[in-house]
C-alpha cells in the first residue's frame, strides 16, 4: 500500500492531529520502520522503482533532457516502463499469485505500457494524476480503467468537485480492495494505491472537515479508514498470519504545495528535493504472528525491497541477469536484524546524495531555480540552510557536504571537512560512490520525449462507452522540465 | 516527571532514533499528550508554574527588567518563590502525602526558597543548573543537597566529566526515586526531574555512546531507562493501579546549542521562543486500569493542568483565594473529553501569543536580537518564516498574526487578515485576551535582582563537610538578561 504521504503524516511518526488511528495501530500491532527511502522524490520514478527493484536510472522512468530534472509520467509522455524491465507481478503470476493494482498507475499512459501488460491480472484506477478538470479539446480529461477497458473519465464519470472537495474516489478504491480480498483463493498480490492525499485534494462525504487539518487530514483520515478496513478483512478472513502488508509512501510531502500538503516530521525540506523529508517515508510492516507488534527499526530501507522481500516470501528468484537495487529485508522483519548496505539519493539522471551508516553525503544539492522560487514554488517553505537548501543546482563533488542524520536528522549541521569524522565516513562512502558509477548501466530515459497525440483521447474501451475524443496530429517533441 | 527535552524527542513523538523504548512503551500503554505545553519557554518559570499551578506573572518567577526577557534562577539571583505562593506539595502535605523531589529545584537557592521550605519533605538534587566546573572563588560550584542540607558540588564531590561525557549523576537520581518509592506505605508525590539532557550534556558509562544520536541521546537514553525502571516499580510494588504518572518537558528542546540539542518534531524553533517549538511538550499520562492504553488526545493541555489535576485526585481543594490556570484534567485523561480553553504563550512579562481551538495567534514575535544573532545564537537554525521568526521584537497587537495549527503546526502560513476565517477568529480571540488582561494580578517579579553575595558560597550544611567559602560582599544590582 502507499500513497503520497509525509514522514510526520501518521500519528505514530509524530503528527499531533490524531487524524490516523488505523495506520497508528498497525505501527503498533507491527514494525515501524524509521529509515525508509523512495528510490526518487517524484511519483513515477518511485513507482517504476517499487515495482521493478530497480533504481529509476537503471528502469528507464527519469529523463535526460537536461541535467537533475524531476520528471513523471505525465499524459503527453511517448514513453513508459519497458518491457525489458521484469515487473514484480509477473514474476508472481509465475508462482501462481493473482494481481490486482488499484489505483494510480503512473508508468506510462500508452497501451503497450499499462499494467495488464505488465503483470497485473486486474486493475482499477488511473494512468496519471487525477489533475484536471479538461476540457476534452485541448487537453483529455484523464481516464480510469476497469482492467484493460477505460469505464471512464476523471471529472465526467468520476466526479471530483474542487470547490466542496468531495469525491467518492477513497471509497472506490477501497471497495476494489475489499472485493479483491474476499473473492480471492489462492495467494494473491494487491498493490493498493490510491491517488488520494496527491493533489488535487478530495474525500468523501463522511470524511469532509472530519480531521482538524483541512482537506489534506480528511484524505489522510479516508485513506486511514481504508487501511484499518483492508487489514480488518484479513483478520475477518483469517488470513492475517499469512498475509504480508507493507504501508508507505512513494515520496516526501509536497510542501511546495504550501499549506495543507503534509509534514515531513524533523526532516529538511519536500517532495521533488533528495533531502530527507522529499525521501523519508512513513513505512509499517505488518504481519500478525510473523512481526513481532511493538517493534522499532533503524535499518536503512529502500521501497525497492518490497520487490526483492516479497519475491522471497512467493519462493521466487529475483532476475540474474541485472542489477536489482532492492535487498531481502525478511531478516530484519522476522529477526530485527541489521543490515549494512549504502542508499543512493537520485533526482532524474543524478545521483545527488548516498547514505551509509547513519552518514549522508550530499554530492549535488538543488531545491529548485531561483526563477522558479521566485514565482513562488519552494520545496523548503521556511527552511534554509546556508550552502544545502541551495538555488542553483550545486556540485559539491570535490567535498560533499556530509550529515550525521542521528544526530542531526534534519540536515542543519554540516560535519567539517577538515574533521577526522569527515575524512574517515567520506573514505568509505567514495568507495562506494565509485563502485556503484561504475556498475551503472542506464536504461533507455523513458521520460524524454512528449507528444499530445499520445495522450489519453481514445483509450482502450473509449469507443465501447461512447468517449473516444479526436486525436490531434502528432508531434513529438522534448518535454520540458520545470527547474 | 519532567526534564527539558524536545517533542520530537521521543520514538512516539516521531523521533527517529529509537532511543526511547520505555517512553514509547509508557505512551502505547496511557495516553500520549499531542498538545500540552509548558506555561513558559525556559526552566526556571515553567517549573514554578507546574508547582504552583499559576503563570510564571502571577507566581513571580519572571522579570520586569526589559520587555519579553527570559530569566531563570541563576545562582546570582537574589529572588525565589514567595511565601505567599501554594505549591502542590503543601497543599498534598495536607492530605497526609509524603514529598520528594529529586533534582533540579530552579526556584531561587536562597535557604528560605529551598524545597523543604515549600511543601516537600524529601530533596535530593540542586538548587540551580549543573553549569560549571567554576573556581569556587570567582564563582561557587552548584551544591547538591540530601534534604535541607548540601553533601557536596558539583565537579567535586559529584563530578561530571565534560572531556569523556560521563557522570553517575542520573543513576543516582533513578536510584533515589526507586528508594522513596520503595520505602513509602502510605501516599506519596514524587516529582522526578533529573538535570540530564539539559547542558552540559552527560551520561553514566553504561550509556555512553549507546545511541545514535551523540550525547544528547545517551542521556535521553538514560533518562528512559530510569522511566522505565520507575514504572516497572510501582508494577512489581503493585501501586501501579493506583499511581498516576504524568511524563512531560519543561521547556523544547534548545535548539541554539546547535547539533546535539534535541528536536522539535514538526514544530517552529526551540527553547526561549513562544513558537510551537519552544513551549509544546513531548507529555505522557500513565494510570493502568484507569487511563485506558493506546489513546492520544488533541486536548489543549498546560503542565499547569497538573496541579489541578493531582489536587483533584488527592482530593484536595485548590486555593481560592486566587487565580489558578491549571484545569483538572481526569475528563480528558479519564473519559477522553475534550475541555475548551485558550493557552496564553507568556515570555518574561509579556503574552506573545494565544492558542483557542486551533488557532493561534501571535500578539508579538521575536527570537533573539540581532546582536546575539550574529554571535552565533539562533533560536531557529535553519528556520526562517517571514515577519514571524523576527529579531527585533515586533509589535503586531493591531493584527496579530493567525495561524491553525492544525493545518500548519509549523507555523508558517499566516491566515490573511482580510479572511473571513482570521476576522471570527481573532474577534473570539481578542476577547479572550482582554478578558486575560483585565484580571491579570501580576506577582512581585523575583528574577530583577542579582547579588553575588547570594551565590551558593556557604548553603545549609557546607560548615558540617567544610564545604563553605568565603561570601562576597553584598552588591545587588539589576540582573541583565540576554535579548
Amino acid at each position: 500500500m502507499y500513497f503520497q504521504m509525509g514522514w510526520g503524516d501518521l500519528g505514530i511518526f509524530g503528527n499531533p492531529s490524531g487524524g490516523s488511528p488505523n495506520l497508528d495501530k498497525m505501527g503498533r500491532d507491527g514494525m515501524v520502520l524509521t529509515d525508509a527511502y523512495s528510490a526518487n522524490p517524484v511519483c513515477s520514478p518511485s513507482r517504476a522503482a517499487i515495482l521493478t527493484g530497480r533504481l529509476p536510472v537503471r528502469n528507464g522512468i527519469y529523463t535526460t533532457n537536461a541535467p537533475a530534472r524531476n520528471a513523471i509520467a505525465r499524459q503527453t509522455i511517448v514513453g513508459g516502463i519497458s518491457d525489458d524491465e521484469i515487473l514484480l507481478p509477473e514474476l508472481l503470476q509465475k508462482a501462481g499469485y493473482r494481481n490486482k493494482i488499484v489505483g494510480k498507475w503512473h508508468l506510462g499512459q500508452q497501451p503497450q505500457y499499462l499494467p495488464l501488460k505488465h503483470g497485473f491480472h486486474e486493475w482499477f484506477g488511473a494512468p496519471n494524476c487525477h489533475f484536471g478538470p479538461f476540457d476534452d479539446v485541448s487537453m483529455p480529461n484523464i481516464p480510469v480503467y476497469h482492467d484493460e477497458y477505460m469505464i471512464g473519465r476523471y471529472y465526467e464519470e468520476f466526479p471530483i468537485n474542487h470547490d466542496t472537495g468531495e469525491s467518492n474516489l477513497t471509497q472506490m478504491y477501497i471497495e476494489e480492495a475489499l472485493n479483491f480480498i474476499s473473492k480471492e483463493e489462492g495467494p494473491f498480490f494487491l498493490c493498493w494505491t490510491p491517488d488520494a492525499s496527491h493533489r488535487p485534494l478530495y474525500a468523501s462525504k463522511e470524511f469532509l472537515q472530519k480531521s482538524n487539518r483541512g482537506l489534506y487530514g480528511d484524505a489522510v483520515m479516508e485513506l486511514d479508514s481504508g487501511v484499518g478496513r483492508i487489514l480488518k478483512k484479513l483478520v475477518d478472513l483469517k488470513i492475517d498470519n499469512n498475509t504480508f502488508v507493507f504501508f508507505t509512501s512513494d515520496n516526501g510531502a509536497a510542501l511546495h504545495s504550501k499549506i495543507n500538503a503534509g509534514i515531513n516530521g524533523p526532516f529538511l525540506c519536500g517532495k521533488e528535493t533528495t533531502f530527507e523529508g522529499g525521501m523519508r517515508e512513513p513505512t509499517i510492516a505488518w504481519w500478525p504472528g510473523k512481526i513481532k507488534p511493538g517493534q522499532m527499526s533503524q535499518q536503512p530501507v529502500s521501497l525497492m525491497d518490497i520487490f526483492t522481500t516479497v519475491l522471497k516470501l512467493a519462493n521466487v528468484e529475483p532476475p540474474t541477469d541485472r542489477i536489482i537495487d532492492g535487498i531481502n529485508l525478511l531478516p530484519v522483519l522476522l529477526q530485527n536484524e541489521h543490515i549494512d548496505r549504502p542508499l543512493f539519493y537520485y533526482r532524474g539522471d543524478e545521483m545527488m546524495a548516498v547514505r551509509y551508516g547513519l552518514y549522508k553525503a550530499h554530492y549535488w544539492t538543488w531545491t529548485n531555480s531561483i526563477s522558479e522560487y521566485m514565482k513562488g514554488t519552494d520545496y523548503c517553505p521556511g527552511e534554509c540552510v546556508a550552502n544545502v537548501t541551495t538555488h542553483e543546482r550545486t556540485n559539491h563533488t570535490a567535498s560533499p557536504i556530509l550529515f550525521h542524520l542521528g544526530s542531526d536528522p534534519g540536515e542543519k549541521y554540516p560535519i567539517g571537512n577538515d574533521k577526522e569524522e569527515y575524512k574517515t565516513a567520506m573514505t568509505t562512502i567514495d568507495k562506494i560512490v565509485q563502485d556503484h558509477k561504475a556498475k551503472m548501466k542506464r536504461g533507455t530515459p523513458q521520460l524524454n520525449t512528449c507528444d499530445r497525440a499520445v495522450m489519453n483521447w481514445a483509450p482502450p474501451g473509449c469507443e465501447k462507452i461512447g468517449k473516444c475524443l479526436r486525436i490531434p496530429p502528432s508531434d513529438p517533441k522534448p518535454c520540458v522540465w520545470v527547474k
